[in-house]
């Protein structure tokens, strides 16, 4: 299978330029100049004029079938890959996870297990350690040797289920320190916010904005400042924070950074376009739909302008979704009266890429960046450059074409996600995905769907090349 | 005329990959995957197993034949820019100059007078604007728009020279804001400084290192302070800080850039390996040769380190040379027994792709962060990029295939600059310059030079491409 | 003359403690626990029961009959320190003046002759240089050994009138370094304020407001940095921010504090009450009244909590008024139709100890930081203390009592300055100055005056004994 | 029993003044200027020409007989407080402890039974809470409003002892909010700390120095940092960091002054001038009299000229000995073999007037500074001002006669503690006590000891009155 794809912009993380590409195979085999193209038989020409050429998105974090407070997220790998090609991303890293007490090794098999021939687009895994000790740490060893995991995630939230306790994080990452592979880091103090959450239910604040309420931006920043010290100690290991949220987070983070630290963060598309008094604070138990942690922050400080502009620094080098999708009915409703109840977790894999693309258009981003954020930046920090993240030859022929003359209105009545809401109803877009190529094949197009379960498959990944 | 260069590994700003480059006439018109490219008659193929294939580089900070203390900087745009193109230089950007008194127009074309004809390489110009008036300004408008001068360098040093005071500052700002240019600034507050050069004379104080001495690096970190406060003042224009040395003055690049700030800055090979004390200090009147403002910082302090930092951080953007060589005698002399009289002005041009790829070798600098900071970033900071900067299809064939088995020993022995010594003599680099094509044609293979006097073609440049 | 105080609450800057003060002639001879004076025949005792007993105020910034902008200060020494003991403060410094091109101990000499035998309290001088050459270099020298000046205040505002360079400021600096002096600084980038105004008045913004948003908070920052810059190539010599008014200037200072230096920062009651918009903004021509330099901020931005703040921290040492009456009619109105002809000055020296202590009512202040900062802090930053500044044996019987249940309404109605105005117009404050007594006399008492010009005597002042 | 100190210089933390003192029965009566005190029948006369008269020094931080390690702090109140009158201490605070699983009340019983009948000088009890819970929130208000104790500490160290996590600490906090208390940290994060020492006994790292080693300075900083968020969840309770040693922690508590945070640090003589390399690192066994936590720290950091720079610009409030003593035989030689198990502790009750008085010496503090530090400020900030802490007619006559002239040589062969080493030995002072007055009995007087056990009384301490 032969395509040449003419007449667009290619847009990489430095510029854009026009240029025609080849893909043969799964391949992108060349790139020519405008009009240098030899003529090829058999080739697919596709006609890109008026757009731009951008690699596949890669979602560095999402949670697919996540067991989560009784029950499971509500997208499987299939739902969830397939709405994920719709929205022009065409990698996922998932979180296999070892829960406390649970033996790593069979915690990735059984991720392994749920994923296996189910993906649309192509998967890797971090592992979540949620019991750090003598045997996950030797795991974690064989998990970078053998197994194309190099990335491991920690929780300071969540005591008794995924926590780790200071001791646990400092070892952890001089493991990783050793081997190679980088901490991710839930990054909030799970112990004083378990303190205030008691004592708002006490109080009988139990509607869901006291999710929010009760997991103040102060205590996601000392995490972060912890985690940043902790990292330290162990002799500078790479630490990546997952869904900063909070000013005051990034700014310990950008701290770090001028000190020329390998401190990374992620934000998500919620942080970015969603508030506290908004969404969470919805009339009624509406405002569940948007229970995730960290919690969207209130709009009356300054955090999605310090975000926005996080991104433009690098301060903040990825958009990933941190999607955990729950449905409001029988899912979200097990909080209805004790917000502690709530599934934590906002979806939202198809649409990274378009409000992110809104981004540009709105003058928070630009061009080069956008692509950067979700692309290439996930690709060099998780392992898989240049395999993906670039439009370069023999690069998987990952390739988004992105219309930014089209238009797409986010609703639960068109999206693809497995949810019985949307976290962006109504939201409108001035660019709209238009066609979506994976492994050199071209899984939607022209708003149809010609991919298929299964033509997704797990990729191994090897360490960071995003080190200073 | 036709080149494929065959076997190489392409070195990007976000990472490395095997392809083989097409050059067409002046241009690169396709990359392939390693095999993928077809036959082609008549191409001549260039073998670059082993090698790395980057971006010409782009050194955006060169003084040929600058008048300077009653002298001239010894390099022509003829021996200066072939000197260049030895290095591995592709690209200079000089400055054409406008003195106190003197017309903006006239003194542009004065400098195309000198290039016209003489240059191996391509080459553009920054304008310095020496007399912020009416006049002043209303050219700056007109060279943004007619003449491809989309930059404008002005000085807080140098009274009664260059020397712009804080309103002309504000006022060439403003405009630069408005016509969308580049305000570039030579930060050291010369009015502080010419007291203490005067109380250091009158102290007897009069060997080259009190040139060092009398320019703290406090004074360095005060003027881009402060224009960093006039840049914010007049809107946010973007600013860039050359030949940026000090801790200090880091610092502030780092506080304005973590705020979001169009504020960048670059350093010099000369304050990442020389210091006041070994170089400038040298015995007799030796250290004249290191005589440059800003000045070689004390080896007490954490400069090096710092400046090695930022480059990794991205608080430092790019690394040009400021080549303005003096030759020792009746040059540098000029300043026997009154440092204040010495030519201002260290000669490099050749060697900076040399000494920062000797970064990467001791683990200073990533190789994908060698090629941003020597090619990639000049080329989008300055309105070239894609043109340079780049290895893609459409750009211009200006490519180095570079050696990391080489060896490269720095003499004034060796050296292709106008220069009676040489600042770095005896540095040794693990790796080589073996090829330089600059747009399409060979100009240094084997050690040999094919390149000709008045192939370099001044490059009309638009505006930045790099702002947030 | 005797004078036993009883029954009040000394208030001192580390706490209040109830006690009697016997004041003998000119001097405070004894402090007794409640209850423990002996009987003093021929004492007169006054009754401080439910009074704060506190030394007498001093402002060690206040301009009487400065000339400015073609008219003079509305205030003689006569009626502005009559003024100033109605409102408690009982020592002024006032500000001696050395313009361009004039000679310093003439200066000094013309001062002495307005102030000699016209003072109702006593009264220092600071010097300001508007001339720093070698001789007004020499001239600081002789006045600190001979004069009891040891402060001198330069300008970086005020382009033409009082202005000193960079490089006279360090000069004046490295002077203060060697004599042990402190140098006092109007933070404005007076250069770059030029520009801005004469730009608003050809846009043909000449209304009073423009006289404050062409002096942008930036640029007092700016200034201030650079002050403290300059001071630390001087060898570290102590710095004295005067009228400081903004965050981003008090961020500095703070910063310079953290690091130990000695910089110092006073603030005045028009910058912790007034704002641009309420009053600078005042339809017509009314904000005329309202017109200094540095100017009220906007009330839009955190100055206001964050000047308290400072105050609160100690990275506002002092408060004092930059007392500098004009009358509306005549003196203000010079500039109808030209903001930048409008004479520079708030009056307020008869109402600072009141607008402070309304911060101790509003739980801005401490009742110990309240004194500190109207008295022992100005007496030990200028070389005054302990004969002033503290109530303690031997001091000098500088005493007010001060009524925490009284009231005080501000009114150009009641107020004794020579003004034609109030700047506080209406405020009313929950306490009142009960009594002041100046080197032992009753001057203020029941709201009658009983003191007399002439009584106030000129202080020489030693060096400051408030460095770290 | 009345006294008069004639001829003395009253130092206060604003200043010195020379005035003479009466003493009548426990209180200072009255204070005169030079040569106006009355004749006073049966008056004993007290010469302290040449002498600072300053309040008798107040230590904020010891613990007598304090069970540790399997041993007890080899002090008794009996002999401590002895020590610490010769010392010029006249008031301690030790810590009465809850450990555990024990009651809060019992423990106060317990540590008032040890001391009840056994001081030499006054002395009042903060409470260590061990095991916060509902029972000890309560207790502390009951301590606050019933039993005179206003401070409460809590460890961030010694899991499994005095241990408590952050929802533990953060409730605290919160209690203490609402009754006006103030929370005392021990700022190291045990939990980290605790894998690194088992980590490096693993490895046979076991001498004395790695003590020093496993507790880094930037796990104090972390937890300085994580104690001052939670103060701040808990709406600003104020907050005091004891035995502050880091450069780093300084800084964090530096940034939250700067913000006009309740936030205060002590540091103790041993951390400026003892060295973790110089005493820890002793050969062989003898650094494990240096043992104590928070360790000594390198002599290759600059935290000493760090701390002493912080008590100058008020970053550190306070200096406090941490005393706590034990011998090198039998106590410090449980760890011989394992640094873990050496008593964590060093004796200075002492010494600490004459070692801060060194630092007057030396240039690193004021006189005033000298006084604040060791006097004025404790009694602010533990609520016992105005009774202790200064100079000033009604409060207790705790003064203490300091002779410049006179000379002090620190040895475990003339001090008075219960010890069988001294951690300063040898130390020479260029000053000396000369006489102690405690509560208006001469306790010491040319090198005698007049005072006696049980002369020492309980002193009930009120709120803070040092918040901003």
């Amino acid at each position: 299978m032969t395509i040449l794809i003419t007449g667009g912009i290619v847009v990489t993380s430095t510029g854009p330029y026009p240029a025609d590409v080849l893909v043969e195979g799964e391949t992108i085999t060349a790139l020519f100049a405008p009009g240098r193209a030899p003529e090829i038989a058999d080739a697919q020409v596709i006609d890109a004029t008026g757009k731009y050429v951008i690699p596949g998105g890669i979602d560095a974090h999402t949670h697919m079938e996540l067991p989560f407070g009784g029950t499971f997220a509500s997208d499987t790998f299939d739902t969830g890959t397939k709405a994920a090609a719709f929205g022009g991303t065409t990698t996922i890293i998932d979180f296999a996870v070892q829960r406390t007490g649970e033996n790593v090794h069979e915690g990735l098999a059984a991720w392994h297990a749920k994923a296996d021939g189910e993906c649309h687009v192509d998967y890797g895994f971090h592992m979540i350690i949620g019991g750090v000790d003598d045997e996950s740490l030797t795991a974690m060893d064989a998990l970078v040797e053998s197994e194309g995991i190099s990335s491991f995630k920690l929780f300071m939230a969540y005591p008794g289920v995924f926590y780790s306790d200071d001791g646990q994080i400092l070892r952890a990452m001089q493991k990783a320190r050793d081997n190679g592979s980088m901490i991710m880091m839930h990054a909030e103090n799970g112990i004083a916010i378990d303190v205030l959450v008691q004592q708002a239910l006490a109080r009988g604040e139990t509607d869901p904005i006291y999710h929010g309420i009760t997991r103040p931006a102060e205590l996601e920043a000392e995490a972060t400042r912890r985690a940043i010290s902790l990292a330290k100690v162990a002799q500078d290991t790479p630490l990546y924070i997952v869904h900063l949220s909070a000013s005051e987070a990034l700014a310990a983070v950008a701290e770090a950074r001028d000190a020329g630290r390998n401190v990374f963060a992620e934000t998500c598309p919620q942080y970015l376009y969603l508030t506290l008094e908004d969404q969470l604070g919805a009339p009624g138990f509406e405002g569940a739909k948007w229970v995730c942690s960290t919690p969207l922050r209130s709009r009356h400080e300054p955090h999605q302008r310090d975000l926005w502009r996080g991104l433009r620094s690098n301060d903040l080098a990825i958009v990933s979704t941190d999607h955990c999708p729950f449905c409001f009915k029988d899912q979200k409703e097990l909080g209805l009266g004790d917000f502690s109840k709530i599934p934590n977790g906002i979806g939202g894999v198809e649409h990274r890429v378009d409000l992110l693309y809104q981004g540009v258009v709105d003058g928070q981003l630009s061009l080069e960046r956008w692509v950067e954020t979700i692309a290439t930046t996930p690709a060099r920090m998780f392992g898989l450059y240049p395999r993906k993240g670039v439009i370069a030859p023999g690069s998987d022929a990952d390739i988004v074409l992105y219309d930014p003359a089209g238009r797409t209105r986010i609703s639960v009545e068109t999206h693809h996600m497995n949810m019985d809401h949307s976290a962006y109803e109504g939201y409108e877009i001035a660019g709209k995905v238009d066609t979506v190529i994976s492994r050199g094949t071209v899984v939607v197009s022209g708003g149809e769907y010609h991919g298929r379960k299964g033509h997704g498959r797990y990729l191994p990944r090897g360490l960071s090349t995003y080190l200073v």
